[in-house]
């Protein structure tokens, strides 16, 4: 395979999701971090070279002249999953599979992880008029998320069938550090219990 | 194939994806039809049959007690498509494919389509103050997402290579009726070129 290298920022569950599945496939990855708080992913290179959305993570395959990059942290992951046991093969299984990682990026993402990027890492304080008055909102959709998940979770190991796959990887990013946005974990039973059954999974390496 | 039916609003660009996916592949799609601004997706016998996650669409596969029911309209885009042209099957196209539907979802949807929602459907008049005090970060966040996809199409026929994919189902849906939330799509040239070249294609069906 060609080389890969993930542009990331430590502290995103977006990047970790990359890294989470690569360990788990034993794939070798090279990392180049950027601090998105002070705009690095914004420089004229970066937008010209590497994104023009101007986000991380992006995932590169290849250097130089022939190098691909490829946006987006689920695309990513789906890419080094390709053809591995993370993807199932099955027609319904296989589109359940991306239905929740829609969800993730819909419904989860914008709520979880915003909130824990505002209060953990922006810091309160710092926080705009306009973004104060979303947190509620967001307190509450992001609540909807997790108590969806959680009940389709006690009645599953995972959330596509009995093994783990992409859309589990997807969710625990920011599910497992979403106590630093203020969410109470100990109101999901069925997540903690998943927590656990991930973190004990052959190759699973801890975010930061 | 299992009979299928689409829960749906028509008003939906998101249901109008899958009835597009259908139309373009030829497969036949029973639809029942919900007024999501008169709560008809929240009802208990929704939530319990249809979708914990009181959403539209829902695309059912399957009648009676062997139904299965999928959720997250790219994800149903995706197994109406499996096998098929509309899904590249090479690694690095499908990914590519890929992250095109998940910017949709993530920068292209929640600003897009929601304020054709607000504006077209729900009424200015309607809005609360908290989406009024929206609406501005909507707009701007909504022509960065026309702005990248005019840039990507000024190189490209389609999102992904040179025949369409379900990106371009998935992108097509919301851009195309984009005015009817105040967007200019005089502003995007090679966006417009491109609806037509949708427009145009075999089996091709409107929203409405």
């Amino acid at each position: 395979m060609a080389p890969l290298t993930l542009h990331e920022d430590p502290r995103s569950g977006n990047c970790y999701k990359i890294r989470l599945t690569a360990a788990l496939l034993g794939v070798p990855l090279t990392t180049r971090s950027y601090d998105i708080t002070k705009g690095e992913t914004r420089t004229p290179e970066f937008l010209a070279q590497v994104n023009a959305n101007g986000r991380i993570p992006v995932l590169q395959i290849g250097e130089g002249a022939d190098a691909r990059f490829l946006p987006e942290s689920n695309a990513a992951c789906w890419y080094l999953a390709h053809g591995s046991a993370l993807i199932p093969a099955e027609r319904f299984a296989q589109a359940d599979m991306l239905r929740w990682m829609f969800f993730e990026q819909y419904n989860h993402e914008p709520n979880v992880a915003t909130l824990r990027f505002w209060l953990s890492i922006m810091g309160e304080a710092n926080l705009s008029p306009e973004q104060r008055a979303l947190v509620g909102a967001k307190r509450a959709a992001g609540n909807a998320a997790l108590a969806l998940m959680d009940s389709h979770l006690a009645g599953h190991a995972f959330f596509c069938g009995d093994t783990p796959s992409l859309a589990d990887i997807a969710l625990f990013a920011y599910t497992h550090v979403a106590e630093e946005g203020g969410f109470r974990l100990g109101d999901y039973p069925h997540i903690q219990s998943w927590i656990a059954r991930i973190q004990a999974l052959s190759g699973f390496i801890p975010m930061i």
